[in-house]
């Protein structure tokens, strides 16, 4: 696990940028030097939240280069599956928890030219991805309650550690490489341990990227040489 | 009808704005000099579009002393109610074909000290206002199908004006002359006609404020000179 | 719409009573001289409440022999109104506003053997009655939002006079002489009102038969004592 | 209504039809003459029943030139019209009851080249009808609790001859003389007091058409005949 | 498993007690000498059952010190966490199968308070507890089909036993030794095997402590008999 | 697993008739030698499709004497269970992924004279049949999307025959030699392997016994044939 881990790569948070000047915030992010613009689709329905739209996504598609990585929260993932597809995005991940129709919805994503992934909950296990983890290209973990997050300043799950090295472990029984996605609360303060237990994209949010103790650029910078000392 | 009507409002679509560039907006849209900031919720279950989110409103709530005209199109009105009040709104309407507890959700809207409106569809009766009218601060009537603009690019619907025309004489009959808040469509070559049928309040969406063919000043001092010359 | 009034009527609420000693309170009920056992059934998705179910619906019907009037705030109604019939109730009303199958329901309760009738919600509009009116044995019009009374302290909705009459005349245009039954917040104060306005079924609850201010048999007689003097 | 009322169709149920010879069934169909093959799509949600469903009546599709008059008795309106719509049918209509969005999908209809119509339930006002009526090739009048027919032995609703004479009031009152298609025990009985009443497209099912009491032939040459005497 | 089990703990169902007089129940639970008042609540969605009500549980909170143990059985978890929060309960267990929110419902139930636990239907795998079982208080082990018991007269699976020992080994293998708490068909002939199994907490129903054999406190007695020769 | 390996049988799918000859078709299947008659029944709210219903199946029952194996792809399995039993067929199995009472399910078929069992999508794992698998009378595995057959022309899951196997180790495990029954493009070319990995009951459908490239006799005949070979 150690040798021929993943690259690290950073997802900033669309959601935790300033909404009202999303094109001079993408400029930030690009100059920053992130990965992926992390978009978070809720529908109210999966979780009692519905951040922001489709139609932010596709106008914020048309402003940037960067790779968009998609986290629907979602009850109708067909939607906004074929939705995402339509604005053009490179990374798209569901909910086991409200997906019927596994494979089909994993099919969907690729041949709609987008690397697919599962979401998984805090407390799912890991054996819902038996028969579906040789077609992942990622795995997503929510380290916290998905939808509460802001409001009700929940922390991470005090298993969070656990679920990236069992997830780790999981995949390297079966022969795996694939990226772990860790969102939730990724910290300077946890990183070094997460990409240690196995985590590989970082979810960057209000406790990194957007930490109010720094600024994006200056955050950025702290996440890679942590991201460094942490490498192989 | 005519000496005592109410007077015109622009209700400008936050929708049509440049999202990644909501403050820069905000700006163009209070020297331009609108009326109210429209912002339309869909949640994707009552119709399949989910265009922007309660964060997109809470952070624009903070750069503009704009008046916010929100229209919920969801299922659970309570929660988005709930949600908007919170961001601090001034007027809120949600669809009754949504909803169970009409006069209940009319009591929260103005407990938290918004105005409330019913929005109704296009082929909906005005019987169903009977017994709410009298408590209503406003009325939308939706001039197209209401999640399906954009995308399909669906037209108003050939008996606006008469939806209009029979939405002001209900009123009238009721000794009642709140304001008609007109959505869908409202273009230049319409608006002295929703006028004289009797709508008060224009959502300015594509077809009159952010028209293609003027810059947003020049198309809302349009749109002031055609509700001049409708006026009384 | 005098001489020929329908009797007037006092449908005590369960939900009122010390429901941990349903039994006394059955014979306090029986004593005082109510017409009917008053049942509300929610269950908690028509409206966020549920206050209490079919068991003790079932266990209360083996210790009394008075009628039991029940008002249906559900979204099954078949199953509720199945449920009811087997427990053995003399009257059954559901809510239009959650029933596709109003014909059928209708049926459905009168094969079972009891009496029919239609619960509409403070602002639902009297046409949707047009073509089951003449089967109903009784209309049940809400005064207040049904399933938030106890836990809000909503107040009777002030147009609770109108839709009382209203009702009269759109029964009387008819033809028709059935009950008109009148829930929420039915009051000393405004019993003679709401029977001269044409309500003939009483539910009585915390602000009459429960009051505070005397005991059961008080109330009860207060309440007959108003309803003499409103009478023919 | 008398001289311009338009001509009298028979629409042979489907689900009448010997469903496991149903390429004899249409032959049968054609040589007794019928107008439209009348196809009932329930998808158990609506009503508590399923029939038959859309591979039938693709592979019908196939087999006659006869034109297909779908019911649709569902909650995704939207779906089964597209199903419809490619299968190749030549009316459609749905429920009021299920339908949010009643403007779009009678778009929907009739962008795909079929004519439209509203179902009713048999105790839904008109008034509901008052903004697309003027839009609609047809309404459908559900004579029966749409879904029980056939496992209930359920009667037609006794105020089913009003219905039809207040729906023809309803559409002469504005200027509309469209075809008023009756469903649910349409029987040699009822067959001329119906037409007198105002309807003109008879589903012809158990009680008329496929009456156990004569062939097909005879069973529609008596219903020919019965409309023959009804006729102006 | 042997001298580290945890006391054995009675909770008597409400649902069987006589709920027309729940005040002198309480009063003969107390004399008997119970450990729980156990608490179903089901909203007749999760299960064609809706026993007993909020409103029931509300007033019963009033008349004993008893601890309550509650059984949610419901589609909106998190309403009734909150409901029964606000009553003032000791122990609150909700369906995994019914729960999108696992990690977030526990925390709710915790901060509020009282001790939770997670209620699992007779086929769920313990896996799925493989990441929340160490932040609970205790399990709670459907034995018979929920929601169907009293009506339908269904025994106890036949794998009841095989149920509890599995639970027992998966937390002892975690080092983990908190209360399993079994419900359906807990019978004095089973008792000593199901403690030997590893149950700890014994729903008392109607074939334990309301057995019509003997009187409450006579079986209760029997019970602790059993279970006394069970012990340790 | 090889001598104990149960008989293989072939389960016909109706859906692959000719639908309008059903009565022709099930005298080929009989002449043809089928073992079962496969019957899909999926309500479009499981998966987008519909494709019959319960009436074709209640009037193919009366054809032929063949054995009916029922597949339920639906929401509401209790509703399909009793009428498949109604109308009387041999096995019914529904899916674990739209059932919560899986226990009352198997209880309810068994108790109706039908065989039971449980159908997987591909990616579900055999861990949800640990405490059904052994009142399991067989397995349905799904090799595709159930639902999108026809319609998107998908393939048979790359992971099929690990599927298989998987499962046949699963029951040999727990002692058990139940068939297990395969669903989803079984062809020519496949069925060897497939018998070898485990499967039993081959569901035969437009890749085999209804493939164009022979009859129904011919491609039964070839069926026969590579069972021979695989057999034991």
């Amino acid at each position: 696990m150690t040798a021929s881990t993943p690259d690290i790569s950073l997802s900033a948070s669309l959601i935790c940028c300033d909404l009202c000047n999303i094109e001079a915030e993408l400029r930030n992010l690009e100059s920053a030097g992130v990965d992926y613009l992390h978009v978070d689709l809720i529908d109210g329905h999966f979780s009692p939240s519905l951040p922001m739209g489709v139609e932010v996504v596709q106008q914020a598609r048309k402003k940037t280069a960067l790779p968009f990585d998609v986290h629907l929260m979602v009850e109708n993932n067909e939607f906004f599956i074929e939705e995402m597809l339509t604005v053009g995005v490179q990374r798209v991940c569901f909910h086991y928890e409200s997906a019927r129709h596994v494979d089909r919805l994993l099919c969907l994503i690729r041949d709609g030219g987008a690397k697919a992934g599962v979401a998984l909950m805090p407390t799912t296990p890991f054996s819902v991805l038996e028969y579906c983890v040789d077609r992942l290209d990622f795995v997503l973990l929510m380290l916290i309650n998905p939808g509460y997050a802001g409001r009700k300043g929940e922390n991470q799950v005090p298993y969070a550690l656990r679920r990236v090295a069992d997830c780790r472990r999981f995949l390297a029984e079966r022969g795996l490489d694939i990226p772990i996605e860790v969102d939730g609360r990724v910290a300077f303060g946890n990183i070094p341990d997460l990409i240690a237990a196995g985590a590989t994209d970082l979810v960057a949010g209000s406790s990194s990227a957007f930490h109010k103790g720094g600024t994006l650029a200056e955050n950025i910078a702290r996440m890679r040489a942590l991201i460094a000392q942490a490498g192989p």
